[in-house]
């Protein structure tokens, strides 16, 4: 079973025991989520933006539109911390103390680069829209050129990586269990409603079947 | 209408039309979220931690579990920014590239410190608990004095503030919308399933209405 190396800066310094670094683990998750939140550092203030990613095998694409701040200064690359967070379900247990939230996060860190090549761009975009839609690629009008040159999207290698998970029921000390609230867990997730369609759709257009969202489903 | 004053590092400088720096917007925005992800510097390296929060007025209180990492150097206090994100719809254009995310998001700067106060500890304790799980502090077994020592809370000040925010159908050019595709809004949001009763529940306990988390209904 493939797993990443832990180094002095990925290493799980709190809880070690939710700590995961199974490559096939990592993988899931980043792979059922969509939205991460990159960090990077301008003179000195860290900032956190929320933006679209994909996997590629070993790379992370991230969609740039979110950073005008940090694409200033990307022409050497830079250092981010890209997070991706699944929240599973509320912890309730009988002491408050002992409350927690079922998650899976993965964090990676590393330098990330613009993607100049243009295939490469192209490719990485059909993914960010894929991974949300499956087959939307496909069926939407592709990108002019101008589009393209418009769009940034950066790379980051998987290469330290941690990821982070809570699961199950709450852990209680001994002589709590007796108190008579009720304690479990409350399972969360995200689900897709009742799609609306845009004022000026086409006539000829089919209708769209939500459950291609699958992790939604 | 109170607003949060933007200065260089809150202006956004992509999609300004997007900025909210409404105090009311913004405090509906972290009110609903309950989880956020910090952003903090060690040695250069940005690291983004997802951890809890709850507004009290305009302090941001967050859970310092997520952050040993981050608590070391926090005797001075931290420069950090905590940023909350929800999701509310994928908006499916005629083009690639006007595909795009409903979202609400919250950025704020700022220097995190310790809340070493107990009074004041215990209170942000009850109110990350009850922001979650209404009425859930007054119904567990409230911490002792060595599960408070064992909790760290930090307090952000809301001063550095800003919010993005998109809502509604997808932005095409003219010439698109004669392509015979779906287009519009699928709607996306977070909801509770059925409870699980954790094994050793007391006899005694209530069924636990999970109507409570209005956040998911």
């Amino acid at each position: 079973m493939a797993s990443y190396q832990p180094n002095p800066r990925t290493q799980v310094t709190r809880l070690p025991k939710r700590a995961v670094y199974d490559q096939a683990q990592v993988h899931a998750i980043l792979d059922e989520g969509f939205l991460c939140h990159v960090g990077f550092t301008v003179e000195q203030q860290p900032y956190v933006i929320p933006t679209g990613y994909v996997r590629a095998g070993e790379r992370l694409y991230i969609h740039g539109s979110a950073a005008s701040r940090m694409l200033r200064k990307l022409d050497q690359g830079i250092q981010v911390c890209v997070t991706v967070t699944l929240i599973d379900g509320l912890v309730l247990a009988r002491s408050s103390f002992h409350h927690s939230i079922n998650y899976r996060s993965v964090v990676v860190l590393g330098i990330a680069r613009l993607v100049l090549d243009r295939d490469e761009k192209i490719d990485a975009l059909r993914r960010f829209t894929n991974h949300i839609v499956p087959g939307r690629w496909e069926e939407a009008r592709q990108p002019t050129d101008q589009e393209l040159k418009a769009t940034s999207v950066l790379v980051l290698p998987l290469e330290e990586v941690s990821a982070k998970v809570r699961t199950g029921p709450p852990i209680d000390d001994e002589e709590d269990h007796a108190i008579p609230i009720w304690a479990g867990v409350v399972p969360v997730r995200m689900v897709a409603g009742e799609p609306t369609p845009d004022e000026r759709i086409s006539p000829a257009a089919p209708d769209f079947d939500v459950r291609r969202l699958t992790r939604f489903f």
